[in-house]
């Protein structure tokens, strides 16, 4: 009669980049030689090969050799519009080949085409068209998601929208976060009425979607061409009164003074901030609000203006980096790039870009129990066929992913299914 | 007793965008309902499917269907420095973490860093390093790529990458064209006698590459930290005696009149261009000389100087796109994210950036039988399961590339291995 392993599988000779936020640790909070063990759907063990209190295959009935490979946490998107309809591919060729704003509005063109085809579309379209991009996502090691909606712009498309982004948790190996983004833009059956809109996204949409457990938050575009701080602070009021917390579109083409609203709701998270003061970024810090940067829409837009990293950094504000993938100013379906852009272009350091899909954009999304390798969170790893991690941020278009691991479960990132105990396919 | 069947095999239910040089022709040369047949390793047909002679079936061997996806000639990527040892990751972050050119140069870094690595690493590890690089640019349909030496700066290690370069031609399907470049950067031998580097490479490298067999072209850096224009014109000269074709590295960081020397040598390519004047423009027009333009390393370097792209245009000089894959300055694995930055920086259109990486791509590499679907054509071609060509164009970090066929022969775009009849993996 034998104990029984205390975990459920151990990955040895590997590296970890653990990402735990401590002072004392060194860069990414890396240890060399290391081993990770799992329990259930969480992390059982962390530490150096060397301290294992046993032989790996005493304490773990599984035990996986990493080859040499880097360890993560698995990477968070915390900033994505995903699920929608049609495509602006041929608007983003109509506009290379001369035509202004104006033509492609008259066309049709621009959200109000995407709206359009949105509404058009039922929920299992909807999913068939997301899948790919989500896949395309997961192969890069991306565990978590943030799924808006935003393009429905009337009630029904909204929660079928959050409806859909739920279905992609349950069709693929990724915990999905619904926001609800009613507030993206006006629908042209207000064009005249924006305060009638809010009263329909306050009195309707967000009671329907907390209703029906489908949104985990809900955010807004306050801009020029979006909604003021004070239609703003009416749809932050709505949420605060059925109890979900906030995001905001911020500061993305000029300064509305949405990241010091957003503070003052105790929002999780203020989003692209390139135009973003002082005042904004003292009160973001007071509140914990994240900065979440979306470099994609800062490159798609040739936008000049960086967001104020540097303040940010002095303020001491956390910075998130997400792909913001969206049919319309960021088509981008791969994290790693992002964290090429968080780099070359807002000359983030490699270490801060990777904080920014795993601890800091874990802290952009409420959840606690993730984006850190670390005694007690959530068995969500990626593992990495690189020599160190700045080799994520440096490279463009490579993914060196060879592993994932939701909830403690091993699988093949390029498509999701259990990989068996002797490394082949499931499926 | 039946005929055999004229052709090997037949897709259907495709679109084609056929890229042919055309006037009358419309965008992207496209065909819509098409059909492509092969006969051993050519273009035998194509048409719209109504004009087929016959029931496809009986046309040919084998008939696929397409689905819907779109073709195009297989990609071409043609200005890579693929071939190379270590990794310049840890100075990438060490530029991020503020380390200046200097201190980097005095820790052995830069340039020199790759070249030590490089002649340092046998023929096996020098493939087992470039394998990943080349597979991620094969899973997005390239069939033809250019590789570069300039890293070993000695004529031992330049012939070793040459050689390297070749051995990736035959361990997967692409072809692999070569291009010596040993007048890239000054090795530390000769820091402090030039001429005598350019005599090594004209007196020695050249012809010891062509008696080997191992060049297809030869390529300089003309640069005010590269080559002056008489050294360059000492390694064109040479290249000219052994008849090799030249390419030249011009213009990138300032005006040197390369694009108008290389133009003079009738060279195939002049690469960057973002500093070439006017003159040098109507040289390069005069000569047919193909200009690269390479927006991984513009990016890379955030360079602020744009290629003078309307005047290109304005001259008619033709336009190539690459990726420049190199480990300083463009570590760019992915083509299809070139024709996005170039259509995102340059302005290019949709389709100036896909005939940059296909028609205007082989006649940079002085290819005349590849880069348009055309009877009697390679069959190289590249199936993408996309809405139109410009969708190839717009979207950043997205592969939808469905199949590859090399020289006639349908593969998994992901590894390389045939496809059987029947749509599975042959591996
Ligand atoms: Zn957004
Ligand atoms: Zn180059």
């Amino acid at each position: 009669m034998t104990d029984s392993p205390r975990w459920d599988r151990i990955w040895v000779n590997i590296h970890a980049a653990t990402m735990v936020d401590d002072a004392a640790g060194g860069a990414y909070g890396a240890i060399g030689d290391a081993a990770v063990a799992v329990l259930g759907d969480r992390i059982a063990w962390v530490g150096a090969m060397h301290d294992l209190p046993d032989l790996p295959a005493r304490l773990a009935a599984e035990v996986i050799d990493g080859r040499g490979a880097w360890m993560t946490p698995g990477l968070i998107d915390c900033h994505t519009h995903l699920v929608y309809g049609g495509s602006r591919a041929l608007e983003f060729e109509a506009r290379l080949n001369g035509a202004s704003y104006e033509d492609i509005a008259r066309a049709g063109g621009g959200i109000l085409s995407t709206v359009t085809a949105t509404r058009g579309a039922d929920e299992d379209r909807l999913a068939a068209m997301a899948l790919p991009r989500l896949d395309a996502l997961l192969a890069e090691g991306v565990t978590t998601i943030e799924v808006k909606s935003g393009y429905g712009l009337e009630t029904d498309t909204e929660l079928r929208m959050l409806r859909t982004a739920r279905r992609l948790g349950r069709m693929r190996p990724v915990d999905v976060r619904t926001t609800l983004l009613g507030a993206h833009a006006l629908p042209p059956e207000f064009a005249d009425d924006a305060e009638a809109y809010v009263d329909l996204v306050c009195d309707e949409m967000i009671p329907a979607a907390v209703a029906a457990g489908l949104a985990d938050a809900v955010d807004a575009f306050c801009e020029r061409i979006g909604f003021t701080a004070g239609q703003t602070r009416r749809v932050f009021e709505a949420a605060r009164r059925h109890g979900l917390p906030v995001k905001l579109h911020a500061e993305q083409l000029s300064d509305q003074k949405g990241a010091m609203l957003a503070a003052g709701f105790g929002a999780l998270s203020a989003d692209h901030l390139e135009y973003v003061d002082d005042d904004g970024i003292a009160a973001m810090a007071a509140a914990g609000t994240v900065a979440v940067l979306l470099p994609g829409a800062f490159y798609m837009l040739r936008e000049t203006q960086l967001p104020p990293i540097a303040a940010l950094r002095a303020a001491g504000v956390p910075i998130a980096i997400s792909t913001d993938c969206n049919p319309g100013t960021s088509p981008v379906t791969s994290l790693l790039l992002m964290l090429n852009m968080a780099c070359t272009l807002f000359r983030l350091t490699p270490e801060e870009a990777l904080a920014g899909v795993t601890r800091v954009a874990a802290r952009a999304l409420g959840l606690a129990d993730r984006g850190q390798i670390r005694e007690g969170m959530r068995a969500d790893l990626a593992l990495w066929r690189i020599e160190a991690p700045a080799a994520l941020s440096y490279m463009a278009g490579f993914n060196p992913c060879i592993g994932v691991v939701r909830a403690g479960v091993p699988r093949d990132p390029r498509h999701g299914f259990p990989v068996s105990a002797g490394g082949g396919d499931a499926a």
